[in-house]
């Protein structure tokens, strides 16, 4: 490129030369290659363009194409455009150079490893993921999923493909009021399900939008992720201590300002246990008398293993609990959906913080999920599931029991992790040689409620359901190698 | 009825006496009974409504039955509640007669009737849907869909069905990046762009979560939508005055302590043209003096009938441009996604408010949408979908040349909807005329900023896109008639 006509005003003509790529609109492409010009600097404001005949001479192309793309560009704010005065640059100040393309990028591309996530210092990339959390994404049922969705996308009526219900699609809703209440003893109608994208969409609702208002009393541990999305809506929480019959309901009476409690009654997350059926009555007593509200986050209750599944407690009174639910440990969490089972005086405000039109859940995906449960896919694929986290819940206790005796897994009974309980002081420690070894995983601390009072265990949080199954073996393998009673160094 | 508790906010109980009509829906009586409480002023704002058990047992109904009348008034906007204080009928002035085609349940099943859409009053049901905002849903390309889901589900590595990058999908993003520099003149690559479930979602992140700080100069006419969801994020909006060359620009400098615009350049939404070069260009110049970013909405660029389109603002200024696009308009609202385009330094950030998952967007549509794009089906419906609207366009011209003249549609080159302007003082009845003939559609005065201090032209806003081919006819002919020159009484 000639230099020569950079920052001079008055050089025009068959100095412009543009480098057009082969192929696709020629307008498109000569208006294209002059925003670059202007960006790169190579044309600076003010600079006269040659007039749109020469250009097109030059480039062998229409006239009307280039006075096109010249007009185009005047449309657009690049070229200014004066009779006797041709068409300029226009006058502005200097484009930044470069425009950015280069900083910024790679910061929070990590993805998944993120804040409440804790792993080994300095250690080697990760090869084992025993992080709690997510399903195994190879298990995904894709020929099933794509069957339901030529079926319901078929199936549905034109105003489906139109503003969306922010209660959620018909066919959902009804097909979960059936699936729930036969799975987990949930008593509702498809009236009072509010359909949204999973928990943390949930939350935002109640909280952000002040359906319910704080402080909302929640387990001692928990998600840390909730916990900050709760406090970012101003809502403070407030902790309840665990003990062996899950979380100290009683504690309630002592937080007279308390209206709502959150609460994981299947299988307390990460501890493990389920709630005490003497405490599920309680609490629902007490939201009764207080005018309070349970919030129940049953988020893998169709994973229990060695029984039948506890069963929700808002089937103990469905005008005091709120059950929440999604598919994304019974599915996967990319198909972006969840439930809210909603008291019914309660509907009205989810509704309105809502919006008038849904704004958030994929309607595509709600109606192929509508097809995948009233199928009986669903059932399928949770059942083969169990069986597939079961398996490896036996190896996982089959290969401690051999390698590292010392360690007890506990709240194994349901769920996609257990959680390996340790000598008092040696958590941080058996993070990091799990680390040095390539395995990410969390220690209880991570979960920890800041304001939690309790007396703080020490243990591991291994969840078994994230490798493909090829990959599962050694992840095993690396752990118990990591624990050894030697200790892992 | 006893007026003894009119106007007294803290009567309750047994005071609310309803007359219930025998047969039909109890539900639906309640409701009624409700509605017309409030309508005549017997129920002012603020009143505290019994508690649902208290008004079931008055009635001699299931506790459920009251309780999802309140539920359904507080979605139509009647009452509001909040735990903690009852249930309280709306606080506001008067509720327009009739919201809303009467009958609840329909109400919020149809969605698109909430705030900010005013209706004839006291009209026969909605027969013609001339409301703006939605793409013919009957035209929505259900094999193409199909086949780029089968195509991208069935390609995607097992690593998309496990936790979700809150970018967006990759292969998405590189998508857009190309889509968009070619049909919108947009300059970025994929590492700028963020995933959403669309602008609602996109001003939530922004605004919401602080990303960005208000006060946000807005267009004087607009969807109340957003501002309302501005306002409820804690971000007050400040109107700018709109002329032939749409929004006024140099207001800005009399602003000084806004540091951000909204604005939809391509189509001012609703007045419908385009903002000036010489406007586009300044906005720009603004941003970049005042360290400011434009908020470009680009919510129906693809649609542009007798040129060539207007491209983004976006490429004259990356770094102070943030350029917003959704599949809403083009393709479906049933397909809940949206893109940001963002300055560089603004990526960290949005990310942050987003958190650490992809918890909104469904992956499965990511990917089905990245196929679609690549494979050229999406430019194909676009093209086939632009010929209709244009049809559609020139039919409503035609028509009212020939039966209405005196009504001169503004706002036509582009878009999903015209402007009727019409003589002062005339919108509300030519609204209500409409009403009587089933025909839903606004005034202009439904779309005014409320501090708004530009002058109020009278106009109708007529969207010809939500009905199918068949159904768009009939609507004109009725359309036509409410408007002929006589006066549709």
């Amino acid at each position: 490129m000639p230099e020569s006509w950079v920052n001079s005003a008055e050089r025009t003509g068959s100095d412009l030369h543009l480098e057009l790529p082969a192929g696709g609109s020629r307008r498109a492409a000569v208006s294209a290659a002059l925003r670059d010009a202007v960006r790169s600097g190579r044309l600076t404001p003010g600079t006269r363009l040659p007039p749109y005949r020469s250009l097109a001479a030059d480039l062998g192309l229409a006239r009307n194409t280039v006075a096109d793309a010249y007009a185009e560009l005047v449309a657009e704010g690049w070229l200014t455009a004066r009779q006797g005065s041709g068409t300029r640059v226009a006058g502005r100040a200097a484009v930044p150079a470069g425009t950015a393309r280069t900083t910024g990028a790679a910061t929070a591309a990590a993805g998944p490893a993120g804040p409440g996530r804790t792993m080994g210092e300095a250690g080697p990339p990760v090869r084992h993921d025993l992080r709690q959390g997510s399903p195994d994404a190879s298990s995904f049922p894709r020929t099933a999923w794509l069957a339901s969705a030529r079926r319901a996308l078929n199936a549905a009526p034109h105003s489906a493909y139109g503003p969306g219900d922010p209660r959620g699609r018909i066919e959902l809703r009804t097909a979960l009021a059936a699936y729930l209440a036969r799975a987990r003893g949930v008593h509702t109608s498809p009236e009072h399900i509010v359909i949204c994208s999973g928990f943390a969409h949930a939350l935002r609702l109640l909280f952000g939008d002040r359906v319910l208002r704080g402080p909302l009393a929640v387990e001692s541990y928990g998600l840390g992720f909730h916990r900050s999305l709760l406090e970012a809506a101003g809502t403070p929480t407030v902790p309840l201590a665990l003990d062996q019959d899950g979380a100290r309901t009683e504690e309630l009476a002592d937080r007279p300002g308390v209206r709502a409690v959150l609460l994981t009654p299947a299988h307390q997350f990460p501890t493990g246990g389920p709630l005490h059926a003497r405490r599920r009555a309680a609490v629902v007593d007490w939201a009764r008398a207080r005018g309070a509200l349970v919030l129940e986050d049953d988020y893998d209750g169709e994973f229990r293993y060695d029984r039948e599944p506890v069963g929700a407690v808002q089937g103990l009174d469905p005008d005091h609990v709120l059950y929440c639910g999604s598919v994304s440990k019974s599915l996967s969490p990319a198909v972006r959906l969840g439930w809210m089972v909603l008291p019914p005086h309660l509907v009205g405000a989810v509704l309105a913080a809502k919006g008038e039109r849904e704004a958030w859940a994929s309607v595509l995906d709600q109606l192929t999920l509508a097809d995948f449960i009233a199928s009986g896919a669903y059932d399928r694929h949770v059942r083969r599931m169990r069986q597939r986290y079961r398996r490896r819940r036996d190896r996982l206790v089959t290969a401690l029991a051999a390698h590292a005796p010392h360690l007890v897994p506990t709240g194994i009974a349901a769920g996609l992790h257990a959680v390996l309980r340790l000598p008092p002081g040696t958590e941080a420690s058996a993070v990091r040689a799990a680390g040095r070894r390539g395995i990410a995983l969390d220690g209880l601390a991570a979960f920890r409620h800041p304001a939690a009072t309790m007396p703080a265990p020490d243990g591991l949080v291994v969840g078994y359901a994230t490798p493909p199954d090829h990959a599962y073996g050694p992840a095993l393998e690396a752990l118990c190698a990591a624990l050894r009673p030697a200790g892992g160094r």
